[in-house]
């Protein structure tokens, strides 16, 4: 087996054979195979595609380049979730400890912030003491006793997917559905959970940009999971329009305490329920209420002992950005568009999110949302407020949204609020 | 700008703008842009394409990543050849002097061997003494001197396309008709002849294997040469058969002196003659007549003036392998094929060539030839000897001719022997 011809063969359009697949993983993984072959290759998967069994070998590849976990001595069943990436996507946090209120065991292995979409272990790191890092053993230790955990993925779990990811991220080949559908199931099935739901973002602010797009990766995704024996959902939800009415770091989390407190923005709750639904009836608890979760504070109560678990203060202040800066409405109407990838390339650029892996985030940068689409507003009322630590980006930021918004005159026919769940793919 | 960018062009089937090949070609020399990013561009080119301008300016912007030579200072106008590489392809060495000698300067900067074609440079380094690498003021020396110079390209010439052509080897790169003609043309009009001859090889031991292929890359290399001011033709000629009846390094070394004996197969004067008459054409020598500098041995003075300028002794005996093993014809009749691709990869098996660029070759392997198709045949007469230093690999050359050639009733009608140059582009 030799590397030239395996990328030959996906260059000229043929079919990776299983003994290509596993060879080239491995190698990778050993380093046998260089970066600058897997990128040649990953361009050619990109442009010539891969059919169902080959991404389903690809997939297996990869999980078997690692450890796999083992939740079955946990006396609850396992449910996990996975987004796709949004902007204000904080979704994570209220849903994961109202799903373990409601009896499932959830084990949420999360990731960092890359480019304009939010990371659900930076948001968490604005809580004072908290750390992202577990040893499989605390990851099992706090599953066991709290019934949640939000941690960094270890380094043991899918390492091929690991150096595959950092590789396309630098060589233009993220966008590649069969590549992004092994790279999210390899870790979801390695980390050996025993139902899945899949939130997959459409819109401005997703890497999916069209319905088509969302549905072939969603159920590409639900294939893979269901073949290696996870019970696995996808919903397709809507990333037109930022989730919730703030995106940055500490900014999330205060409204995902709302939430949890059983306020904060209608389309956070309404989406945290959908998810938690689909969860708890993947795990085999149909008749598990969230809403009620939600309203009579368990879901708070498993909050508030999960982040003490990780070292985190529950109790303490957040991080405020250093600065702040309003941008007004120049005229009263209706707000008829917000742009969310418009939005997170503001948050991301008052520092919210990071331009390379090393960089750091700022815990109080982000953006602060007064209205939604749909709302009325007045001429000079604030639209948005920006938050830094860092105000010479203010007028970069500001330049990021200028095309974001627009005001429709107030007699126009106000636009019905667009349905968050645009699809369900079982 | 930033190297995702350009990637993303080229692989969302974009045009890539003036300013951006310049930065990357720039960035990839002086080390900014890696070689993972370059190999996914590369794939990308090589399934998306460049239109012509792309491909001029990316050959202009190679051309500029180091210097240029200048031979304006020669009182003889300079003509240059080019094959893009065959099996048995000798042609450089008796055409070199044989130009020479009808008045030209010919400064051929050459190439090593790689896979199942053979390098110049090798070829020549089987003369006793004999040496590849001279310094600029050297060369000029001996092209002032001699007429003819056969060496090394220098480190200076082109070293953005020496950085990619090692990449493009090791990354499935190579076959993207705009990056060969890039790759050639860069270093051909750095080079600084005033005038230059294709030979774009056509068939099973070209890299080009139909005509519409190689009819694109010569018209290609045509339009490059032409608006850089260099008077370039090509010709697209047979490779479907070994070049005369010999492939490997010092077996060729002895077709040519042959040949500049005014002996040697038919097809490697008739395409000595056919590229001899084209450079001296172009270089503005209409009436100077190649066949009579053959026939009085002019040709041959320089060659053993070319020879002996770089420190070899054009009398000397050349090695011969120490093992020797002949192929006999199953039946009688007319052989009806030879496959080239089959021969130069039995040479290659047989030591001629090289698998990786560090490799060393033996002078003395290769294959010998006793008939070319369309010649009678008698049972148990010697078609191939197959000459190695290293006989444990006879089995393993003889499995590559395996399907190499056949046999023909006596009776069936001979086919003419097809043609070796199929078509001129100017």
């Amino acid at each position: 087996m030799d590397v030239i011809s395996v990328i030959r063969t996906k260059r000229d359009r043929g079919r990776l054979s299983d003994e290509q697949i596993d060879w080239v993983i491995d190698a990778y993984t050993r380093g046998t195979v260089a970066d600058e072959q897997m990128s040649a290759l990953a361009m050619a998967i990109l442009l010539n595609g891969m059919d169902r069994a080959e991404i389903a070998r690809w997939t297996a590849a990869m999980i078997d380049s690692g450890e796999r976990m083992d939740f079955s001595a946990l006396a609850r069943p396992t449910a996990d979730k996975h987004s796709t990436g949004g902007v204000g996507d904080k979704i994570t946090l209220p849903l994961a400890p109202l799903v373990a209120a409601c009896g499932a065991a959830v084990p949420q292995l999360s990731g960092r912030g890359l480019g304009h979409t939010g990371g659900t272990l930076d948001k968490l790191e604005s809580i004072p003491g908290w750390r992202a890092s577990l040893s499989n053993e605390e990851m099992l230790a706090v599953l066991g006793d709290v019934g949640a955990v939000i941690c960094a993925a270890g380094d043991g779990l899918a390492p091929a997917d690991k150096k595959l990811y950092a590789l396309r991220d630098v060589t233009g080949t993220v966008e590649a559905i069969p590549l992004i559908a092994s790279s999210i199931m390899s870790k979801k099935i390695a980390e050996g959970t025993g139902s899945l739901v899949l939130d997959v973002k459409v819109g401005s602010g997703a890497f999916m940009k069209t319905l088509a797009d969302a549905r072939e990766l969603a159920s590409t995704m639900v294939g893979l999971g269901t073949d290696h024996g996870v019970r696995t959902v996808a919903l397709l939800t809507d990333m037109s329009v930022p989730l919730g009415l703030t995106a940055g770091n500490a900014l999330e989390v205060r409204e995902s305490v709302e939430v949890l407190a059983g306020g904060g923005p209608a389309d956070v709750i309404e989406l945290t329920l959908a998810l938690a639904r689909e969860m708890l009836d993947a795990a085999g608890l149909p008749d598990a209420d969230p809403a009620k979760a939600l309203a009579d504070g368990s879901a708070m109560d498993v909050w508030r002992r999960m982040i003490r678990a990780q070292g985190g203060d529950p109790g303490a202040e957040l991080p405020v950005a250093r600065e702040q800066h309003v941008l007004t409405a120049a005229s009263s109407g209706v707000l008829s568009s917000l742009d969310a990838y418009a939005v997170g390339v503001a948050a991301w650029r008052l520092g919210a999110g990071r331009a390379r892996k090393e960089d750091a985030v700022q815990a109080g940068a982000g953006v602060e949302l007064h209205a939604k689409p749909g709302d009325p507003v007045v001429a000079g009322q604030p639209l948005l407020t920006l938050h830094t630590d860092t105000p010479e980006k203010f007028p970069y930021a500001a330049e990021a949204l200028a095309d974001a918004f627009a005001i429709s005159a107030a007699d126009a026919a106000a636009s019905a609020r667009a349905a968050i769940v645009l699809d369900r793919i079982a």
